[in-house]
């Protein structure tokens, strides 16, 4: 369990690590424009303060991600001077692991998929000492994530909700838990990946399948503990696009703002150009356009 | 000749009507996201502030361009219920004729070249009596994008310096005249086509040749008349990039902040990534990313 408390000292933490991201007005709407954040996605904040929080061993730190946790973690490592150790699934596309390469870490390929990554990751930890950074289930993790939330409450002159898309929930816990009793938290997902949605359905996290034009990044195949005890405490709202949606947001977004952002944030913005999501007048909505570790060529 | 109070002037008039664009603070530079502007250019402010400076005739307004001006004025015109006629070369392309029809204006095609629309656009002008909008030698134009100039110096926390890219000037005009006596403004011109730099060097503007990877946007034949006359009142700077410098600084945005810029915005960028503009230690710059009409395809 995370508390705002939590994410007050993470800000402390991360000051000066990670960069203040600005928010665009557009219309009606309040885009969180993270990212600008370094590595390309909100990750660094949860990396900064999972590395921020303790002793880090001499063997360094250690991740399981071929995606935006992997290159924010790496960042991170870089920056403070640490060793930086990667997994990564023996397919994971050529582009994302020199990224990773480029940034410093040590990349290791492992398994067929992303769970036997990870799987061999935890044991690798395990014997090497090297700090582990889950990608959204741990509190340091979490706690790093919502200090997008307590900018998003001093910048936008005043927010009434805020809308996030979710994968395994660490963005929408951090979040939750940074503005509880300020303002409302809309979970967006792709009916595809229905983490949120399904737990909140069954009383806990369940695995779902996982599919679709957002599993690069919103791929989780269970919510995490820590995002179904903020959620249900703070009462998150929770509502599905489908993949076509997303992809008219993205193309929305580009062809509106001149924004190039990945399918996770298209699918917030989805919520609202399909009316999934509905602000009553006068509601005050900020959109997190959460990352852009994409291929802006199909938007030519 | 435009002065601060004409800026401040035009502030007035197109509050509301153009975005007050946020700036993203990356390493030691500000960025000024002005791309996020109505049109995807900060070319809607000045075609606001012409707009709205007097009576509108019946028969709308007109402009002679293909790019991003065209558009500004389209979307102006759209915006406040008015008409709007857009004089193009016969090769203009056809996604950027789809654009200004999008927006409601009415193309016309005339002649092999820009020149040739412009002198046409100005003959229509004087027998419909539409009112003329000039890309950028016009007080009103000029004057309305230097509201990005006052915007800049409440935003930014303190700006000693704005780099920002220069094609006719109207840009160049209107924030040199905005932040007068406050901050320095260095024009920015790709090598292929520099009329400022030239206008310097000969004691006024002078045609140049025009080319390179910017000329869609920067491809004026020679600097403005209010464009000399603020640029040698206040001390612009003047500095030169290449083509080459211009490509790889659009790449290192989108690698490093994952925004798509174009390629006049690239060139700002390029002349602190080169050297060819030094800061002194603790100058605190900002750079205007002016636009992002462009195709995003080649940085894939």
């Amino acid at each position: 369990m995370i508390t705002r408390s939590d994410v007050e000292a993470a800000a402390r933490r991360v000051a000066g690590h990670v960069r203040r991201t600005p928010v665009a007005q557009i219309g009606d709407i309040s885009f969180k424009l993270e990212f600008l954040q370094h590595g390309g996605s909100f990750k660094a904040r949860g990396a900064f303060n999972r590395v921020l929080s303790g002793e880090v061993p001499a063997a360094g730190v250690l991740a399981a991600s071929g995606g935006n946790h992997g290159l924010a973690v790496a960042h991170a490592a870089a920056s403070l001077g640490i060793p930086a150790e990667v997994y990564v699934p023996e397919n994971a596309p050529a582009v994302k692991v020199a990224a990773l390469h480029a940034l410093g870490a040590k990349v290791v390929h492992h398994g067929s998929e992303y769970a036997e990554a990870y799987a061999q990751a935890l044991t690798r930890a395990a014997t090497s000492g090297a700090l582990f950074c889950h990608a959204y289930d741990q509190p340091e993790v979490a706690a790093g994530q919502g200090t997008l939330g307590l900018e998003l409450l001093e910048q936008a002159g005043g927010v009434d909700t805020i809308v996030l898309a979710v994968g395994g929930g660490g963005l929408l816990a951090g979040v939750s838990a940074a503005v509880e009793g300020r303002a409302q938290v809309v979970g967006v997902e792709p009916a595809s990946i229905p983490t949120l949605h399904t737990a909140l359905a069954a009383g806990g996290p369940v695995d779902v399948p996982v599919s679709g034009v957002a599993a690069d990044s919103l791929g989780a195949r269970r919510l995490g503990a820590i995002a179904y005890e903020v959620a249900t405490r703070t009462g998150v709202r929770s509502v599905l696009v489908s993949d076509e949606d997303i992809v008219a947001a993205r193309r929305w977004v580009w062809e509106h703002t001149r924004l190039v952002v990945e399918h996770a944030a298209g699918a917030a913005v989805a919520a609202l150009r399909t009316g999934a999501y509905r602000p009553e007048p006068g509601e005050r909505v900020a959109v997190v356009l959460c990352g852009a570790n994409t291929n802006p060529a199909d938007l030519a």
